[in-house]
């Protein structure tokens, strides 16, 4: 085992504060990654403060990390030292159901191990997570980061913006599409990006024209104020795709409106209840309501070196470790533009 | 105009009875139809009774018309008279929208003409349907029954029939799929008929163990009871298509974790809000819930010569029309086995 510094937190109530954990030494397929970066998602705090369930603490969040490998297993084949990488939510599964023979970890039918908090398949007790100063994952589960991409910025991706890629993948959505994004945080402005990118034609479905604004210098052609009832009836039946990233319960009926007949709202946010559903507006256009959960390894892969290909990048704010604690506060009342990610470098401090 | 004998109410308390209507006069492109047999939806009901929104009044119920043909237009092209025909939900549509030149008439964008209390395209007034002695309808909406088939019964397929055999078409159910069917009545047990004989293995999804022996007697190859807990689970993450044919808003939750990933559960009875959905269900297993109605034309007709193909008719009792009224309490109490056929014979009386 490797002692390593860390932050995190031993009950649902504590801030984050310096922890030493240990890593499992590196196994032949494992790669070991010095963490450079690792994004903040709300699922950190979630999982931290227990509101998914009881965690197993210490917890040690942080699915979006940015690294250089520091070594290599005897049997790994795709990655050597110095090598830029990157990992996402997910670290094992059980590689033989049908979903992970199909790429489609996250779906893993016996349950795919999460970055942290989850129960280790390889050590037996709990996986921690990317607030760290390094991990060690099976090279099957590791990214690769295209090199022109500035890494500072990169992190966020391995979540937020696979989450918003794969429906959109799934969902073929592409040149000439009417896509409409709804909700403007981590998710939805990695949506817009994406969107814009694959030729659709993006609009921002908001609440705050302060957000309308903001969408159209990422990329939004329109914006749809879904408070504005005359607008929202100009836009019914119009939409081929519509990406729901709203992070809460909230009443879907407006937004199915906007579909076209045969088409489908996508739900990438809200993981509880949503208020009471209209069946009949499913049922007079065939339309359809689906949720997405971020994406399989290969996947994400795609994802990544399209981002090399186009440039696209999140918006972020650099913050060192020692500010997570108001950091994750500024997370809770949505005051971030887009995401925050750690320099992990400030850990050595 | 043509006066002819009807059944029908003049406001939403009373019941039906006795009316005098006038059918326009034979158009060019236009059959006119003696009705041998009508269905008994509970469409019927709701519409008569303004519990769909306010009706226009005379209401003459009736979409699921079995007839002969008495007379054509000059230029009618597929019928003749003498011939045995059908007309379900739809007398017309704008006939130049998308969903109409792609056979969706369901869908028409614009808004498809009911067989009974929308707006008539031609007469300007109001449709009124098939609780009556006749029908004119533009042959681009009859339908051919197959000549196999015991007209007496076949009624009921031109909505319960055509409804769940729409979703099974399109989400295309076939051998080896894994089908529930959610709920018996009139359309519920169309759904085992057509999903046996698609070759898939029926599952009957019912809270009522009577209803369940029922339903292995109709071609339920198991019957799942939703009330208990161990059956569900032993059951969840199993089923390839679940057609969802319950009548009123309910929880849905519980049903869609018995759907694997990626597959559909489709909502062909409850058009009002239903409770609740957790999106966390959808998001894990990148499930779909959709709605679907009725069917076009076109594969109405494909239906029909599957019946006949496969002798598959819906399950009757036939009544009088001045037995009208007692058959609709039975409707609403569902005491029914399971469609209601009315002898419109019985309107020469």
């Amino acid at each position: 085992m490797n002692q390593i510094k860390a932050y995190g937190s031993h009950s649902a109530t504590e801030e984050l504060k310096p922890l030493e954990i240990s890593r499992r030494e590196v196994l032949p397929k494992d790669v070991q990654i010095e963490i450079l970066y690792c994004g903040v998602c709300h699922s950190d705090i979630h999982t931290a403060r227990s509101e998914w369930g009881p965690a197993k603490y210490p917890v040690v969040p942080g699915h979006e990390i940015v690294g250089r490998v520091t070594a290599i297993g005897s049997e790994v084949q795709n990655f050597k030292e110095g090598d830029l990488v990157g990992v996402g939510c997910i670290v094992d599964s059980c590689r033989t159901c049908p979903s992970c023979g199909e790429g489609l970890e996250q779906y893993c039918e016996n349950g795919m191990t999460g970055t942290y908090n989850s129960p280790d398949r390889i050590s037996g007790g709990h996986t921690l997570g990317g607030y760290s100063e390094q991990i060690v994952v099976d090279e099957q589960y590791v990214l690769r980061i295209p090199t022109n991409l500035d890494i500072s910025k990169v992190a966020p991706l391995l979540c937020a913006g696979i989450t918003t890629w794969s429906p959109l993948m799934h969902w073929k959505v592409k040149k000439g599409h009417k896509v409409g994004i709804i909700g403007l945080g981590g998710l939805g402005h990695m949506g817009i990006k994406f969107a814009r990118a694959l030729g659709a034609q993006v609009v921002m479905i908001t609440t705050s024209p302060e957000k309308g604004k903001d969408a159209k210098l990422l990329g939004a052609d329109e914006v749809l104020l879904s408070t504005d009832a005359e607008m929202m009836k100009a836009h019914a039946n119009s939409f081929d795709f519509l990406l729901n990233t709203i992070p809460v319960g909230h009443q879907v009926n407006p937004y199915i409106q906007l579909l076209k007949r045969d088409k489908t709202m996508v739900m990438v946010g809200a993981i509880e209840p949503i208020d009471p559903l209209h069946s009949g507006l499913l049922v007079t256009k065939r339309r359809n309501i689906a949720g997405s959960l971020i994406g399989g390894i290969k996947e994400t892969q795609e994802m990544l070196d399209f981002c090399g290909e186009h440039n696209i990048l999140p918006e972020v704010e650099m913050i060192n470790i020692q500010n997570i604690n108001e950091a994750w506060d500024r997370v809770v009342k949505a005051d971030i533009k887009y995401r925050f990610v750690i320099d992990m470098q400030s850990l050595k401090d």
